[in-house]
């Protein structure tokens, strides 16, 4: 079954030599070769001023900057979303983004007095987390708070489910753990998850 | 014991109409009467790019910007944090001053090989945050996972202790309400704590 996935790179650097880039054309190329549509979302790359109100949130109009990404995750079914942990959670520029996309009318429909309506239901998504600490200090130590809150307050309130994740820490300069994280990804293309 | 007191108001509205500038006011005007000296830094106000790379984040220059307020925050015993939960966490833009304050060398020393050492040490802090959903939701349904993120990857691991917290949900037109946390917000500002 073809699926329309949106990969969004979340690395705030727009130079292109990081891991999680390597990691996105893996995923894309494989998903695209399995004949899955993908578009791709590089954050780093859009030029939007951070969201400062609440009246914005609610009633202001999106930057131009993030209309043709707002229409691309909305196609999307599957999102995949890359990111380097930065002192536990996601960077400023990439949750930036999210407050953009994620207004009334897209994420949720707000009613008076009821519990909002998830409009995202049907699509799930996969996060891809790399960190420079062992993947188990981060969830045991750490708690993983910092993704956990972007799948439960934003994700999972929107009604995508299932949520997937994978932890990436340390060891980036090891060939072999790069070779077997990049297989991994084109594993994930390929069955669009 | 005179203490040295920076509050960060982290709402990314400039206009001061918001109760978390109440909140701050109430705070810092009985901190002040009780002997205690306070600094006041408006992240809204400031001007400064968000971090894009990790060599800016270990060896760039701070943004000229952001040089008062680290200082501010460098002279502090007592820090004080105020911000509306956006979307589960603290909104992007004040994420993104505390990327360029907690640069090595301010928050933690790295060291090859071993466990980073915490340069903060002795300070302890406040955070105080408001929502639009009930308290109790936030706790238990979405496990306040942002919040504590924020206490455990960035203010704990950097040696901050302790770090105390004050949620307020909905009720902001409640004026019997708004009135008790500002009463609250005085006490603590009397006692620095």
């Amino acid at each position: 079954m073809t699926r329309h996935i949106a990969i969004v790179q979340g690395h705030p650097d727009p130079a292109r030599h990081h891991l999680l880039n390597a990691m996105a054309d893996a995923y894309a190329e494989a998903a695209t070769a399995a004949g899955h549509e993908v578009r791709r979302i590089e954050v780093a790359r859009l030029e939007f001023p951070l969201l400062r109100t609440q009246e914005d949130f609610e009633t202001g109009a999106l930057p131009p900057g993030l209309e043709q990404a707002r229409e691309d995750m909305r196609w999307a079914e599957h999102w995949v979303f890359l990111f380097p942990l930065w002192h536990g959670t996601m960077p400023a520029l990439l949750k930036g983004f999210l407050e953009h996309i994620f207004r009334p009318g897209f994420a949720m429909e707000y009613k008076k007095g009821g519990f909002p309506k998830r409009l995202l239901a049907g699509r799930s998504a996969r996060i891809i987390v790399t960190m420079g600490m062992p993947v188990l200090l981060y969830r045991w130590y750490f708690g993983a708070y910092g993704v956990r809150s972007f799948e439960r307050s934003m994700l999972g309130f929107a009604g995508i489910k299932p949520i997937r994740e994978n932890f990436y820490g340390l060891s980036f300069a090891d060939e072999k753990k790069r070779s077997r994280w990049l297989d991994e990804m084109r594993d994930y293309g390929r069955r669009a998850r």
